[in-house]
């Protein structure tokens, strides 16, 4: 193995690591000492890729709104729901989005942490979604996308949060199911929800669908 | 002043300043000499009153299930949105709901601290409502009220969530108002939202006429 894929290896587990302990006791309580144990690796590896718990928290962050583009449909709003379906999907199984949603929905304590990172960019995806969707008729005629953005992103986190305080988000794709299908009922123009696609196995088609259309990329394997 | 009413009042003045740290620190930072100094009483006073932080956390959770019931309306879906727009308008004034509300958010830690209380009483409040809802053919046929209720639940944590990261709660109303009328629209039967009342002042409507209803309560007035 080439000594560049290793040493990132050896990142990724760290950052991993550091997403799973900020994801069980968030960012006050996490130390770098339980996050070096995590990893598996030693302190002077950890100190050669991060210098610090705030530097990694960011990293987090910022991967966090890494979230693939989903596959482009002819409905607007089909797209639209398959961010939020995606995306849950993936944060079951990615502890670095879960330490980053973690992370975005901490209360700003006195640290200088940007939180604001994965928020910021999923209202603006949900916007841009839902304008066109509004432009194309696919919208009640009252609806404003600015507005309506917000509530989704809003209605997504609260909804996370309470799966991951009931059931360690062991139910998070069927609450994210069932708040798709009312807000969807809600906004769509008559006609649309029918041909609407909210069902429980969506998001691990999209999944499945955004990995056949890329390129294999090289993404180290798990250690 | 009688001293019962006295004591009554520095009680209600710790409980105050321990949510409002709560708030801005979350549990795990919160310390007894931060409240102590916010509430401005003496050590003793403190803890004639209360013997820990985990006893003080625990009571403002248990306040934070005290929201007063609504005045019954014709439509019962119309007292499933006050709820929530009543929850909207207190929590701005009130310390003491938003110190609860951000414990019973909080991801439960290695701490002892029940932080289910406010989540399961306005999960189980949501329901009946529902249910009647239901029966009176005020929901679309399809609708499941007990999948409904935490939709409701959760949508709501994560918009007021939002709302205090954003804004410091300032733009609270406008998003409940905003998710309300979404969430409503889908899963109303034909006809009924025309006739749901979820506009910016109605939380406080519904506040007004409360507490006309109730009887003068001896609720000790600010120090």
């Amino acid at each position: 193995m080439a000594q560049q894929e290793r040493a990132l290896r050896t990142r990724r587990a760290i950052l991993t690591a550091a997403a799973e302990i900020f994801d069980d006791f968030g960012y006050e309580a996490a130390t770098m000492s339980e996050i070096l144990r995590r990893a598996g690796v030693t302190k002077g590896a950890l100190y050669f890729h991060f210098t610090s718990k705030e530097q990694l928290a960011s990293e987090v962050l910022h991967e966090n709104a890494q979230v693939p583009a989903v596959p482009p449909q002819r409905l607007k709003l089909q797209e639209a729901a398959d961010r939020g379906l995606l995306l849950a999907y993936l944060m079951v199984r990615d502890p670095v989005l879960r330490g980053g949603v973690r992370l975005a929905l901490e209360y700003v304590g006195q640290d200088k942490l940007d939180r604001s990172v994965p928020f910021q960019d999923w209202a603006e995806e949900s916007l841009r979604l839902l304008e066109l969707a509004k432009s194309a008729g696919e919208l009640q005629p009252h609806i404003d996308p600015g507005e309506l953005a917000e509530v989704f992103v809003g209605a997504f986190a609260g909804t996370q949060l309470m799966s991951h305080a009931l059931s360690g988000r062991a139910d998070l794709n069927e609450r994210v199911v069932a708040l798709y299908r009312v807000l969807l009922a809600g906004i769509a123009a008559p006609g649309v929800m029918a041909e609407l696609d909210v069902t429980g196995d969506r998001g691990a088609r999209v999944e499945k669908a955004i990995r056949a259309l890329r390129p294999a990329v090289a993404r180290p394997q798990p250690v």
